[in-house]
């Protein structure tokens, strides 16, 4: 099979794609090509199974996507988007690449008239205060961004089109991912990360909200297996609603302090620095705190076990399995 | 003040420009200028008060878009839609029309840069079965078909440009309209009027559902006044959720039916010829059957009173005051 990988050179695209790599097949179908697309060219190597194509350029150029759907794919992965902050300050590049964008490349699948799955990254973005903890599967979308805006508006698009037969598509809503492997950003969101994979390399990190604020995180791999489980279950069982929450781990500061002293000890957990920022806080006052998620993990969506298990993951996946701060 | 209405030639845009043209005003002020849209060139007279410039052309035309917003309407009712069945048979008429056009007369709007108040006419079909009875007003939007999902797409860029600044809108969802006035069309919705309508008049007129169906009306001159009240109401109390459910009147077909009775007996509803027809009757099961709808009442939106009343309204604008038909 062909797999089409939009926003390939991210984080998560990354991952996608090694593990589809290092599988050679999906579902027991054998993987011959995948197609990664980001706007930098993703350096994947091939194998001897599966080769590759990069393409490198904008979404929102119909050339562009007329090349990434020329072969027609027999799944694609839509990942390629621009980040919630940038498409909150850049209001024309954020419509540009997460909404039109999107739109040409799923109006591009459906000219190509052969009905190949869909997987959509949608994020919780679409929820935006004030909401009941947790938000109920039913509960209606009210983003407070453009960024949320945008994937509110694919994920009906997804929906709409699946119902029609155009492909048949899923949006699949992500938590926040914990623990982000590379350095510290400047996104609102990053402390989430920070301040557990800093401390574990020995380094300091700022906690710029109260120790009581709640969130929903799932780890690089669990992201991972939601994007394949999507790519292969059965969609009839998912009916005309196409955005599904995905589980998540629910967890304070507070709990996520506490399972890293549990795993580095006191001398990582002395590394976060309490730097209360009032932007910021405001900002995380407006995100959810966590979810019902039962329709996703009824269609067998795997969160994470537990806070610990997200800790240990990235331990696994980016330190060679043991952390260099330990009790 | 500068009003401009797309759509302006349907049959609530036309109750709307009849309504400001008698009125004169506007919350206090005078209406120099009414900009009539439609595809088809509206045909409303001007007063001494009013001048009205007619404007026919498509929404989804650039330049159209550019004409209409030429002089900066201080208020924008943008009512113009391809309805719901040609939406769902004509794809590619129903997109260009309903989220393109939308996105064209939002986005001039917003580099016009001036922030007029845009009140955009949504629908209940932004809702899909199944759902609970009422339907809260924090229930998801669940459309399953193209118009309720272009509906709920110009629904969340109005939220979106709302908060941005770039207008002040509110999207209200329309009830089922009753008695519609005119001829009995092929909508599937039809029959809600036409067992109304037709018999008032001595017409025979064919009821294709059970009695038990339960859906949610209210009158044109309820539906004129929920676009009057957005269009002057303080929409700070809104926040920035701009999508609410209008008030109405919950009544199943035996209920409609009985009103007829009382208002205009026996003879009248033995006009009705009960015609089962399964298509119909499959359409109308994925409709919402009644809404909580307490927000926009908070806000001030009123619903008709009764049923009765819906089909007091009919006679009293259609009729001159009395039914033909009477026991």
């Amino acid at each position: 099979m062909h797999v089409l990988i939009t926003g390939a050179a991210g984080m998560i695209g990354r991952k996608i794609s090694e593990r589809l790599l290092a599988d050679g097949e999906l579902n027991r179908r054998a993987i011959t090509k995948l197609t990664l697309h980001d706007i930098v060219t993703p350096d994947a190597q091939p194998t001897s199974a599966t080769s590759i194509m990069p393409i490198a350029g904008d979404i929102s150029d119909p050339v562009l996507i007329e090349r990434l759907v020329a072969e027609k794919p027999d799944l694609v992965l839509h990942l390629a988007a621009i980040v919630s902050g940038e498409a909150e300050a850049d209001f024309a590049k954020g419509y540009a690449v997460n909404l039109n964008g999107s739109r040409l490349l799923f109006d591009a699948l459906r000219e190509a008239n052969y009905g190949p799955r869909v997987v959509f990254a949608s994020s919780i973005a679409v929820f935006g205060a004030p909401f009941p903890d947790p938000i109920p599967d039913e509960f209606h979308l009210t983003p407070l961004t453009s960024y949320g805006t945008q994937k509110a508006i694919g994920e009906m698009i997804v929906s709409d089109y699946s119902r029609r037969g155009f492909f048949d598509g899923l949006a699949i809503r992500l938590p926040t991912i914990c623990v982000r492997p590379g350095k510290p950003n400047k996104a609102a969101s990053g402390f989430f990360s920070n301040i557990i994979r800093e401390p574990l390399v020995g380094e300091e990190a700022v906690l710029p909200v109260d120790d009581t604020v709640k969130h929903w995180h799932a780890s690089p791999r669990s992201a991972v297996g939601f994007f394949l489980h999507a790519a292969t279950m059965d969609l009839d069982k998912v009916g005309p609603r196409r955005g599904l929450t995905m589980p998540g781990v629910p967890a304070t500061v507070a709990q996520q302090i506490e399972a890293l002293r549990d795993i580095a000890g006191d001398r990582a957990v002395d590394l976060i620095k309490r730097k209360p920022d009032d932007t910021i806080r405001s900002i995380v006052a407006g995100w959810p705190q966590s979810f019902e998620a039962k329709r996703s993990r009824d269609l067998g969506f795997q969160a994470d076990e537990s806070f610990h298990a997200i800790i240990q993951t990235h331990i696994d996946e980016e330190l060679g399995g043991t952390a260099p701060v330990t009790r």
